[in-house]
């Protein structure tokens, strides 16, 4: 991060009218935006995209989802329609969803805000062997880290993650509990809501997932190894992102899982990720104190498509705002108390 | 609430295209929203207006605050030019900021947005007597229901609380322990940021004007000996708020204080009311617990002025819109994975 527009904004928070440190952890976000930004103020986080990257699991194959694969694609429709939650509170918070298909494995209907980058149709069953190739997992890195480029030369000021996939939170909390080390029961969870039966099936088939994995495998391997093809994109998204010097406000667990990759891929991602919510998923809260992030919003979601990161982009907006527009003890002829 | 609005929520909640239960508390505020207005789904909470009530303080005399009492009247002009951390938020949320002298000591600027309603320029000090009389309590009271009144006659959906007073921590301390029965220690705390030696005036100051409180007395005598204008004026407001079916979006300890005194004359008032944020002040957190509030917001803000209701706007204009806007598994032709 740029450390002079750091500074500046510390100095500049200091003679706004309020008492010292008063706004809180408003406070902090805003010089991380100036730091991420180079200059302080920093610009407003919009517009804003929030990148939907779509895949389907093999591992649904073994039972750790009540839902079908066919809601993947039936989904990507409604996103399309502009009927999905992520849909409502984008417009609400002034962000445009993007869906990117990376690895959905049902037919998609057309529809305008889809771009179509399918690496391969769904992974294979990660509790049988690798869900994808090297191969695959760096096209799906690539599709995400070429979107985060596009867009920030496009114009956006902040990314939003988002994710849809039948079965992904199960991937997710194998990418969580590689990365973390932590074991396979602490971070996986009952994803849209299993009941106990799913839920020692999921930990069992996460468990050996990660157990398999080389002691030397690289992040990369161990994202082609136990990931799923968004994740793999919404990694790359952040690493495009990052490089792009644009602030990355993260979703759920999927997104945790990716931003884990990302970092581990990447060390200086870390410093531009913005942790949207905590989701009630152990794996998400598991990985973000990993990461050394507090959540802005914790409100027991746990739906994923990005709908955390929406409901948290206000907070980065009030931030950047803030420090832009509040007056000066000076400048509005206020006295300093405290300083007196 | 409305039982027939309140059940229709939730039963509109279970037909839209997410898992059930995965949206979190935005169900539960939802439903609340629908409850209040008796119409589901419920009106967006716009437009909002930020009720800024002002007063001042007696109790300032004995030294619970580095700020002198002339910063009230200063950053009422700061409020009335836009520049205070509350004009800030409002503008990015779209609420309008009214900022209502109750009770300020000082000479106020003419200015767009204030409504001139004094009902004594600054109590007593309550360390040394009642800070006010009944008469003046209930007058300002009167002041916040009649507003209130006006507001949603004029059109707003949703009542913001705001405050600004220098040395208002105490009182509302005050008022936090004896309608709650907590200790003083346990719910006075730093305000904008007092020092060691502050705090333990200003807790004893707190615990001796509570044990000088009759037993028997009533909450408009509690309010009227140990609280203050402003925040009479709050706790009319809100009363007033909820008579006329709005909801009202509580912000810090200066509010909570006042929603006690509220829901004390009228304990229908609590289920109009939603918990903005935790303001970092222990006696915020205590009196929402009291009232059986969750924040929705927990970023370690400690300004007042409504900058923590703002926060929250956007949360429940989510709630209201992800209800009123999403696609039903029917509509959208989406699997209802469990149910099959």
């Amino acid at each position: 991060l740029d450390q002079a527009a750091l500074a500046a904004a510390w100095s500049r928070q200091a003679s706004l009218t309020k008492p010292p440190g008063s706004l809180g952890r408003l406070e902090d976000l805003a010089a991380q935006l100036s730091g991420i930004a180079g200059t302080c103020p920093p610009p407003r986080p919009l517009p804003a995209v929030v990148g939907v990257f779509a895949g389907d699991h093999g591992v649904v194959a073994e039972g750790v989802t009540p839902w079908p694969s066919e809601v993947t694609a039936q989904m990507v429709g409604n996103f399309l329609h502009g009927g999905a939650a992520v849909n409502v509170l984008a417009r609400r918070v002034g962000a445009e969803v993007l869906v990117v298909d990376v690895g959905v494995a049902g037919a998609l209907p057309a529809g305008a805000g889809l771009v179509r980058a399918k690496v391969r149709p769904g992974t294979a069953n990660l509790a049988e062997g690798p869900a994808m190739t090297v191969e695959e997992a760096t096209a799906a890195l690539d599709v995400g880290a070429a979107l985060a480029s596009r867009l920030a030369e496009a114009g956006a000021a902040c990314l939003l993650t988002g994710d849809m996939g039948i079965g992904n939170t199960t991937p997710s909390a194998c990418l969580v509990a590689a990365l973390t080390g932590l074991p396979a029961e602490r971070v996986t969870g009952r994803g849209t809501g299993v009941d106990d039966e799913r839920l020692a099936r999921k930990q069992a088939v996460v468990a050996e997932a990660v157990r398999r994995l080389p002691a030397d495998a690289s992040a990369l391997e161990v994202l082609a190894s136990v990931g799923g093809l968004e994740i793999a994109a919404l990694a790359g998204y952040v690493v495009g992102a990052a490089a792009a010097r644009r602030p990355v406000l993260l979703d759920g667990v999927i997104a945790v899982a990716a931003a884990l990759v990302a970092v581990a891929l990447a060390p200086a991602c870390r410093d531009y990720l913005v942790a949207g919510h905590r989701s009630v998923e152990p794996g998400a809260g598991a990985g973000l104190e990993h990461l050394g992030l507090t959540p802005l919003i914790d409100l027991d979601l746990r739906l994923g498509e990005g709908s955390g990161a929406c409901l948290a982009l206000p907070v980065l907006d009030a931030a950047a705002s803030l420090l832009a527009e509040m007056a000066t003890f000076e400048g509005a002829g206020v006295a300093q108390g405290p300083l007196a």
